[in-house]
Formats: structure tokens, C-alpha cells, sequence
């Protein structure tokens, strides 16, 4: 039976990024499904759903942090995704990414960056094969 | 002779915190005055000078950020006081070190929130004290 | 209403060391309560409950873990008295701490001994202290 | 000339993980010999030849610390591993990496189940492996 | 306009790493170029170009903390080369290496010597390849 | 018995710094005399014996990736005090903590010269002491 914090987390996830939310959740099916409740309930369903700021700030604040502590590159990405899913823009991105340099040295900062570049580029390459399939689809239901 | 980015950091700096940070300033006169000029010239004449994201948020990231690092309890402290300076309010501020639990683990976000304590407290004492201060100066102008 | 996580871990939590919880939770009470509420829920109620390994290898665990993080002084304490409230001997706290000095360097495994050698001497002076405490208690009733 | 030190830690080193203490020591043959004697001398010679805890709650410890400090991938890979060795189940490392979730944040925590899928996998498929050579060796020597 | 800071902080990069460091600058031209600049005017143009303390000591002293941190695995890579390019043995780097087994644990010093190895036999065979080409054009000029 | 490699890690540390080496080997004589041991050992006798780098380079290496670490004050205290004594002047030492601003983030690297700055106070204030204590014993001995 799933808790109420678990589907109040989901739908949480979900909104910031459901897809790597749902592939997360399956690489851990196999090793430690329990792990995978916990990481919807505690961190979606408890933290990201109190009220007294929003989305987008907690996302900048978590790639910010992310950036500052060096030790966890993959999360670091799916938070500048989940940022971007949640209105920051590249440039506000950027600007949380930038400052680490102050905070936590110059190649933590650095290695931010280049991590905010692949999230960058992959987006984009996304949205250019989105932008073809559904041109393809237009075309395909055009000629029906 | 002063740099533009001297000035420029100087006055950021002051926008954020001023007394916290001649005191710094002053804390380095004697052993590293060269280190002073960097901290203000690079991190606020160059880095919060920049634009692209809001002064209030650039410092919520910088409080997740120190708290997550848990290695620089007199700056985390700084920079509470410097969030609330700029418009955070006491909520804001809670909500960016709590999700650290998420990242960072649950000791090193009870103990930024140890530190946003002792800052809220020490305000409100400020805070009272200047309220005395100003009735006392009230009663004495009335007085005469 | 309290939930069922939070009763389970209320009762882990008094297992492990039934004061120190107790002023945790106290100590948050005026800052973030949510918090105190986590911190008893997800570390006591959900992981600390769950089956596959005994008390007493998790908190020798986590002493070694917060030995070699270096950064939460205050709960490597508690969790050392928590380790010898489950049953781990001063010997095998000290067996975890000292190999810290292989995986996280020597002057972390020297901070570790330290705060178990404050620990150990508290534990001491409590001891002792109950003893007279008894003695006189004894005494007082002996002679009635 | 070998030390008693080197001896034992070799030894040890064997005890615990025979193949990937070779290959450390190897690796090191052509830049640092002298630190690989260390390696042997130090940890395994000094520190784990220590009476006061047994090898498994050692290797236990020592997962949880490197899951923990989550800049050594490599080496929790090899404990994990070693923990198996020495006695360890799936299910006892596991939970050892778990907890440390809540005390170095769910990345991390998420990053070590991820180590520890990989030794599960190449030790499944070791183990696969070996059961196909020994069949192999059976019927090739049955049929002669 | 460059500042003077600019170009006394390139011409400190190229005395340090001529190559890697117009590496780093036009990896972040896409991204953040701003970046590019603070990374040559503070550290080079600021801080390396401080007197005091020669280049080699302080590549040296670099190496040492990089090693430490363990969390920016490129940028140790670049100060060993650099550290070589100002003069310092390999040797020399072997030993502010070795000795972070003492101070950040041994899987730390591990894979500072792994990063040193893999950055000496780069520059063995950029060396093999450069008297190679050298003998090809002598050939080819002797040819003529 | 004591070992060789005991006796030279003894020479070793009293020639960087004897009072602080005998005050933490007595620190640790109640709780883990081993330990002590080890420390004397593998870092005196075994590290900072080797060959190919002089003991005042290898003082500053350490006092740069301690600052850096962040994580153990009270041993940065103890190496930036040995560097002096082993013939580092204090203009070296700042300059391998300044730096540190740079790898490891301005907080870190201030704090790093907070520390230099109280042990430069008290070696200050011991060698007054210590004038003042030979103009005693000079006047009390003239006076005989």
C-alpha cells in the first residue's frame, strides 16, 4: 500500500523531473526497492512539498550545493535538469554555478560548469529530435 | 590607488552585510591585507556584481551551500545574517538548509540550522537593544 | 497525530540513547519542530528499524562513518554513547575509529579518539556520579 | 629483507581479498613500490592484524566510511568485495550503506548502492563463470 | 579591453601550462566565457604572480592539496603536469603525494599516484612522439 | 621494544616540532597508546624520512593540504608551527594558504590564516616570554 508521502512525493518528482525520476527508481528495483521509497517519500514527499519557497529556489539551492560539495556529478545533473523543468533558465543556472568558485575553489566550480554544459547540450539535442518527430508526425498524419 | 572592482565589491559588500564585512576586513589587516582587497575585489566586486540573478537568491544558494559543506561555521553564519540583510526572510533562509538533510546529511543540516539560530537570536537581541536605545533617546529628546 | 514512523522511531531512538534524543528534539523545538519530526521518522523510524542487522553493528558503522566525514563533532559524540548504550565495548568503538587514520588520514582519527576520550570520561563522571548518588540514597533510607 | 609488518599485513591482505590486494600492489610496481609496502604494512600489518573486532565487522565499518566520505569509488568497490570475503551478506552491506543516507545525504548513499551493485553483478557472474570452467573440467574429464 | 591582471595572469598560465591552460579557456568559451577570465585574472594574474614563494613551491603545494580534496580529479592532473613544467622532479611530486596517506588516508594517496602515473606516461610518450617527429624532419630535411 | 622505524619517527618529530609531538603522544597515552605509536611510525618514521624532499617542503605541502581539508584545525595549528620550525619563514606559510582561496574556496583559505595568525601570536608571545625569562635569569645570576 503506498503512503500518502509517497504519492505526494511522486507527484513531486514527477513535476520536477519524471523521467529521471522514474529511471532512478528503477535502477533500484533489482538491489534496494526499499531505497527507492525512501528517496520519493523523504526527500519529495516530506522536504520539496513543505510550503515557504519555491520550486525553482529550492532547485537552485540544491545545484548550488551539489556544485559546492564535488562528490556526486550524476545527482548534480538531474538537479540542473530539474531546475530547468521547474523555470531556471541557463542563466540563473549559471549564476548559482559561478559563485562555487568563491565558496568551494575554482575547479569544483569548474567541474560544475562542464557538468551544466552536457545537461545543456543533451537538452537541446532533445529538443531537436522532439522538434523532428513531431514534424514527422505532422507530415505522417498530413498524408493520411 | 583603489580598483573600480574594489569599489564596486566594497559597496556590494556593504549592501549585504557592512558590519560583518569591515569586520572581516579589519580581522585581516595585520596578517594578510593583500587577502582583504581579493575577498572583496573577486567575490563582490566581480561574482554578486554580476547580473543575471537577484542578490536575495545568490545568498540563499550561498547559505545551502556553506551549509552542506560543513566546513565554515563562521561564514555560514555570515552569510545568514547577509541573506536576511537582503530580504530572506526567516522562512526562506530554514527552507534552504533543512533540504540539506537530502544532500548532505542530517547532522551537517542540524547543525546550519544550530547556526541559523544562534544568527536569528543574536538579531532579535540587536533588535530589542536598538528598540530600547531609540525610546530611551525618544524620552530623553522629549525631556528637554 | 503522530504517525507510525514517528512512534517507532521515538522508541529506536530511546534504545540508542534515550537522553540525548530527548534534547535534540528539545533543542529544535523553537527553530524548526518539522525538523525534529524528520530526524525521528526517516534516520529511527524508517532505516534504524529495519531489519538484517543488529543495533550495535549500525552504530559501530556510523562511528566509523562520522569519524571519517570529520564534520559533526556533536553527533559522533552522541553516537559513540549511543554505540555503548547498544552494547559495543570501549575497545571496539576505539577498533573502528583508529582504522580511520587508513581510509581518512591521521589527524581524522585523532579528532575521533578525542571526542570518544570525552565521551568515555562523561560516561565516567556519570557513572561515578550515580553511584554516590545510590550510596546516599542508601544511606538516607538506612537511616529511617 | 620482508618485515614481520609486511608478512602479516600480507597475509591479511590474502584474508581478505587476495586477487584485488595483488593487483593494488602491482599497479604500484612501476611508480611507487615503496608506498605499495606501506599499504600492506600500515593497514593491513598494523591496523587490521588488531585483536578487539573481528574482520567483518572491520570491513563493515569500512564500507559505511567510504560510501560516507564518497571520494574513493574504487576502493569501496574493493571492500565491499573484501566484505564479502571476509563473511559479509548482500543484505548486512547493504545495510551499511543504507543508513548513510541519513548521514552523508541520499547521493551518496545512492552512489555506494550503486558500487555495491557492480561487485554483486561481477561477483554473480564470477561466480557463473567458475561454475562453467569447473563443468567444463568434469565432462572434459569424464570423457577421458 | 584586457586588464593588466589578464594579461599578467596569461602569461603566468603559459609559464606554468601553456597548452592546458588555453585548453580550459576555450572549453568554457560556449559556456561561460566570463569564467575563463576570473580563472586567468585571480588565480594567475593575483595570486601565482605574488612574490614570496616560487613557482615550484607552489605547484608543489598544489599538487599536496588537490591530492587531499580528492574531488577535482582533471584539475590534479593539470598542476602535476604544471608542477613538472616549473621544475619539479617526478620524484618530487611522488613525495607531496605520498604523504596525503597520512593526511587525507590512503585510498586519497592511491589515486593521486594513479593521476601522477597516468600524467607521466602522457608526457613519456608526448616525448616519444616529439623525438620521433624531430628525427622524421632531420630525415626529411637531411633528405633534401 | 621499540622498533627502528620508532626511533626515527621520534627523531624525525622532534627535529619538526618536540613539544607538540610529545604533547599528543601523552594525549593518547590513557586512551590508545598504540595509536600513539602508529602516529610516531608510519608518518615520522616510515613518510617524512624518505628521501628526495627537503623536511621545510614537505611542512608546507602539509600546512596547504590541511588548510584545504578544512576538517582539522588543530593539527594545521601543530604543521604551521613545524614549517616555521624547520625553517619556514611566515611569509611562506601565508603564501601556501592564501592560495588555497583558489582549490578550495575563500572561507577555507581565510580560515587557514586565522589559524596562522594564533600561531604566529603565540610564538610571538612565547619568545617575549622567553627574552623576558633570560633578562630574569641573566640579572639574577649578576646579581650573585
Amino acid at each position: 500500500m503506498e503512503s500518502d508521502r509517497y504519492k505526494r512525493g511522486l507527484d513531486k518528482l514527477r513535476e520536477i523531473d519524471r523521467e529521471q525520476g522514474e529511471r532512478v527508481v528503477a535502477s533500484l528495483s533489482d538491489i534496494a526497492p526499499d531505497f527507492a521509497t525512501y528517496l520519493i517519500e523523504f526527500p519529495f514527499g516530506d522536504v520539496y512539498s513543505r510550503p515557504g519557497l519555491d520550486l525553482k529556489s529550492r532547485e537552485l539551492a540544491t545545484v548550488a550545493a551539489l556544485t559546492a560539495m564535488a562528490n556526486a556529478a550524476p545527482q548534480l545533473k538531474v538537479h540542473i535538469h530539474g531546475a530547468m523543468n521547474v523555470g531556471a533558465s541557463r542563466q540563473e543556472i549559471l549564476e548559482v554555478i559561478i559563485p562555487m568558485a568563491v565558496y568551494a575553489g575554482g575547479p569544483t566550480a569548474l567541474n560544475g560548469l562542464f557538468a551544466a554544459r552536457d545537461v545543456f547540450q543533451r537538452t537541446r539535442s532533445d529538443l531537436v529530435f522532439l522538434v523532428v518527430i513531431r514534424l514527422v508526425q505532422k507530415a505522417s498524419s498530413a498524408s493520411h
